[in-house]
């Protein structure tokens, strides 16, 4: 009986924040504003809308962005993934933001994607968004992505540190 | 043997949407969306896309949101989480939408995220949508977010009663 | 003791990408961009953010659909589901984009719905994004939606096959 039990419960219960990952890993994100239309070469996000007047913190301001993913913090290395999706700034009294995006892979490393939502709470030093699935060598993959700012350039550029963990991976 | 097979189906078989959720709560969502670009004060959402010319219900109207969700009907109890994310209409022939957001929590009671996406499909009287992860003390979560609308008043405010079941959480 | 080990890692072992989906069908999504304000009868999605100067592949152009899904090729058959969500283009040197969708089933066989999530790699012959939650019929389903562009009728229409399959679903 006592096995039987433990198994009742064995797929909610083996699992602990306090638990390592699975696998774990970190990825820098470089996010680099299109603002002079001619400067299409450097730049991999552009504006889709503009902030609303609700307050002064952009809010509602989407961004999509195909950008480029490295493994340390110089935006010159070379690409261990792109990062595909928007985010949109939400706060209406600092500045604060919201993403959904996809991980996509195609390294001698690493084949496929993870995909990505959640908030990116600005004013917090870390935040942690959710990886709700993945595909190829990320197949069925669950777990938490921790951003940290890692740099700020005007409005031009930005740095995550992405902390990836998954605590579900096959 | 017979075990052995059990194990082998009980990560799949073990939850059944008639089991009771392991966690289970009702929060009240209410947007204000800015009318009047000088009521920032009184509004939490505003509208970042206009409506299309594809029917008369506000087709790709798209409103990005910060609102308040409390564990009663009225907006001026005390916050028990934020809803962060964005909603859009999208049917010609009458009003649905469909949401994906971040429930922040950030109180005595619980400190974390619930990611949530789906259709908000608004003529069914409920609507479930997917609880796709969760972050802190919801850590992993999974589940579902059922939908009824509790009140309409014209454009500039709804509000949305959300029964919270988590059938996978840690 | 070997029982106990082996249950410690069965959630996490059990379902591999070489293994055979719980459940698999094939549904065809048809996408009937408006383009002349007129032509709302024939059409099932719109563009609420125009392309930017990112490139000239309409980098950030975004679609909010209702399109019908088939069991054929055929847009005229009876919908199996309807695909409510959104796209947008994503890459400055080629076409591609990145989606974000619910598929509503409301027939004799399947009632409830699958949130699907991620990057359609459109230079790719098949792209993989992530079914990431379900309700209904579909209640707490994960798996993969595999695309592959299936006919391409100038930028009015689109058709893309979608093999969905579903590795947890109880």
């Amino acid at each position: 009986m006592l096995v039987s039990e433990s198994q009742s419960v064995s797929a909610t219960r083996k699992i602990s924040k306090y638990q390592k990952p699975r696998k774990q890993f970190v990825l820098y994100y470089h996010d680099n504003l299109l603002l002079d239309p001619d400067d299409v070469a450097n730049s991999t996000s552009a504006k889709v809308t503009s902030g609303t007047k609700l307050g002064n913190y952009e809010f509602g301001m989407v961004v999509v962005f195909n950008d480029p993913v490295t493994k340390d913090q110089s935006f010159q290395s070379p690409e261990a993934a792109t990062a595909q999706g928007f985010y949109f700034y939400n706060m209406k009294n600092d500045y604060s933001a919201w993403f959904a995006y996809t991980l996509v892979f195609n390294s001698s490393e690493y084949k496929g994607t993870l995909n990505i939502m959640g908030a990116d709470l600005m004013p917090e030093k870390t935040r942690d968004l959710s990886v709700v699935g993945g595909t190829g060598d990320f197949f069925m993959a669950r777990g938490i992505a921790t951003f940290t700012t890692d740099a700020v350039e005007g409005i031009k550029y930005f740095r995550l540190k992405m902390d990836i963990k998954l605590y579900e991976c096959y």
